[in-house]
């Protein structure tokens, strides 16, 4: 029986074990923002890394932030960086949970529970995979460096000051991201990086409580201070118009802008699924697809002030705010944003418009060409018979910044859990049983052909 | 014993008996918004009139509107118009109040329930007041033509058309308002006239739900666009800039001008009441109480779009729409800033903001001088003993312009039953009995003096 059926073999006789042990990890209610089960996730993961045959260490947070827990394994010429985080999004609003969301529930072919997607079921199957190897297949052909995190739901806030204490620990030649999946046409999809963000609060305040309307001749409103303020960020072609902002944007490359454009983008049906008549400025399809990649945005994600109700109320409100969110491309950080726009808004005038930045994370680009994107193609070949469709970055963010540009290292989403449905940070969150094993199998086949390439 | 003993006599006498009527129209809950009511109070008040002995009908409105209540009596050379409305407030929030709102409480000197303050008790009084003259001192020396409007709280809505059909019929010499008080320091108030309301939602639709904000730069965002359209409503210093709207601005008379300027203005204290460490556009006091009365206002009084929870969620939102109040002064209307609003808008491209109104008043300047404004002056000095403090016009908006301003009546608001903390509109509404007796006694005295000046 060669190696790959034999690893098979074991996967089909283990199915029950392993998915007893994911419904141990998603009972665990890790909910980093709420500080709930986390140390007890640690423990349970840590637990799991023994039993696994790794070398591994919590590494506590400063602040009380969740430990990383960091596990190392096999060795070879090549090493592998697999990164996952313990932690979930809260599970509210419960009510709409046709399940338990701390119950793995089977059901119609689907794993439902809050985690199964995001991030346990990726974490938990890459470990079952090497499992299977070690129990099938002998030694590791190379070293693995497992880096879990337990505050990526809130913005990995002390994962950039960690990989620079840690920095001499983590030498790779790849890093195995969580993400990736498979898109509505059931095209396999990764990513070598992701664009940043940084999300603002603006907010003025006006008179010490709502007022009457009637004294709006000699009374600021915080509401039309915040309208000015935000209409200056942007101009009517929804270009961002902040002082010195675009100066930063770093041009692509050709093989970028080659690569976006070889992408796949049914934009009818885009447009059908979010009622849109027509996509931003007109813009055709072709334009649309290589704006969707490159170039960073400023988003109002809210807005919010006075009277919110039906009908009329006649006040001059209080308070105003917005919130906003910045997709950032290199070599725009959250620092320099917000550095940006404290100067632009001060140079207007609006000094009293007050910046809280409530989370940031900066974009990660990584070689579109690396060693193991060529083995994610191999892999994802002899997985799916497909070839993958490969994203130069998400659109989307993460905390790729500190582990792939700091330690430069490449780094790839690929896996395949996630499916169109996923429901992830949602009510009944859920993957496909199928999926979840495939996606370990996917694993081992990255293991073997990273250690050849 | 003279006739204005004579009358007190009566009053005290009768101080239970008219209390008690009070107390049977607070307990009917005649709430226009829902409907509640109306009927009951309409014929309440045409029995109560027709006790009085005046010819009293009931005009039914179109559309299920609540019938208005005219009322005849009396007669010689003046005639004075009264207008009142005996519809109300709803009560909610319910929890908030100490009593129960639809029965009449009395408590530390105070009369409690919904409509006490506004407008049961200036509406009933000013009917006892003509009871007890009757009662003491014989024939009316004026003709009063009471009209009871049952739908002030819900903007008048049919108000100018019934007045314009009875135009033959509503012939006066003066009207006597609703409202009137006195303020923190004790004075007297008057107003001869109010600015004018137009209330509209701005709405922008974007795509058909919140999407991920990933998506920012092929969407359009609803919450940009109604941004970008309000800030061209007004320019940074306050000043409204709707194509062609302050051409219909009517400049002020010198008397007008001067009527102002003399009146008081507790500056200091009004920043301190709302926790403002200066004016709009650090304007002095004297700048800001004549603009407070002259211009126009555009107010956000309430914006909604998106994420507006703790924290951050990345969307790009659905809908984003604004409330937007202007008070108006002669002469702009309701119908001419909805139509400079709407080409405004779309002559700078925002074609896709929609523009709802919600309500409107037409802004009722009436002249400065008149025989009522004499008599009411005369009759607040018997009352409280003090000449009171005539502003020209309310900050603020009522329905006057259909009675004074079509059918050229002067007005005047006056009777002094609102107090500074007589919470109309909200929970624990309230009036001092004291003033309930005053403003009855004040309103013999103005009919004494007015059929003779």
């Amino acid at each position: 029986m060669p190696h790959s059926e034999r690893f098979d073999v074991y996967v089909n006789a283990n199915q029950d074990k392993f998915l007893k042990e994911f419904g141990e990890f998603i009972a665990v209610p890790s909910v980093a923002a709420q500080k709930r089960g986390i140390k007890e996730m640690a423990d349970l993961l840590t637990k799991r890394f023994r039993k696994l045959g790794a070398v591994v260490r919590q590494y506590p947070l400063p602040d009380g932030g969740s430990p990383v827990v960091y596990a190392e394994i096999g060795s070879g010429p090549r090493t592998l960086m697999i990164y996952n985080h313990y932690d979930v999004q809260p599970e509210d609003p419960l009510a709409l949970w046709t399940t338990d969301p701390f119950t793995l529930t089977r059901q119609d072919g689907k794993l439902f529970g809050r985690g199964v997607s995001d991030d346990k079921g990726e974490l938990l199957s890459r470990i079952q995979a090497v499992e299977a190897w070690l129990a099938t297949r002998g030694d590791l052909p190379l070293k693995i460096k497992w880096v879990i995190e337990g505050e990526e739901e809130i913005g990995s806030v002390h994962l950039e000051d960690w990989v620079r204490e840690q920095a001499d620990m983590l030498g790779a030649d790849g890093i195995l991201w969580e993400g990736g999946g498979y898109d509505e046409a059931g095209r396999i999809t990764m990513a070598a990086g992701c664009k940043g963000i940084a999300y603002f609060e603006l907010r003025v305040q006006g008179p010490a409580v709502d007022m009457h309307s009637a004294n709006a001749p000699i009374v600021t409103n915080p509401a039309w201070r915040l309208v000015q303020a935000l209409s200056t960020l942007k101009n009517t072609q929804d270009e961002i118009t902040i002082d010195g902002f675009n100066a930063h944007v770093r041009p692509l490359t050709p093989l970028e802008i080659q690569r976006i454009e070889a992408l796949p983008f049914e934009a009818e049906q885009f447009k059908h699924n979010y009622g849109l008549a027509r996509f931003l400025n007109d813009l055709d399809d072709r334009a649309a697809l290589r704006r969707l990649y490159e170039i960073p945005t400023a988003t109002i994600c809210g807005l919010t002030s006075g009277y919110q109700g039906n009908g009329t109320k006649t006040v001059l409100p209080a308070v105003a705010s917005a919130k906003l969110d910045f997709r950032l491309v290199p070599d725009l950080t959250p620092d320099l944003v917000e550095d940006l726009l404290r100067r632009h808004l001060d140079a207007r005038g609006f000094t009293d418009v007050q910046i809280t930045r409530l989370s940031g994370e900066k974009p990660a680009r990584s070689p579109i060409e690396s060693p193991l994107r060529t083995a994610a193609i191999e892999a994802s070949l002899d997985t799916w018979n497909q070839t993958p469709v490969l994203y130069p970055w998400f659109a989307g963010s993460g905390p790729m910044y500190p582990l792939s540009v700091m330690l430069n290292i490449p780094v790839i989403s690929a896996g395949a859990t996630w499916h169109p449905d996923t429901r992830a940070h949602s009510p009944n969150e859920n993957i496909l049983e199928r999926d979840y094993f495939t996606s370990l199998r996917f694993t081992a086949s990255l293991i073997e052909h990273f250690s050849q390439v």
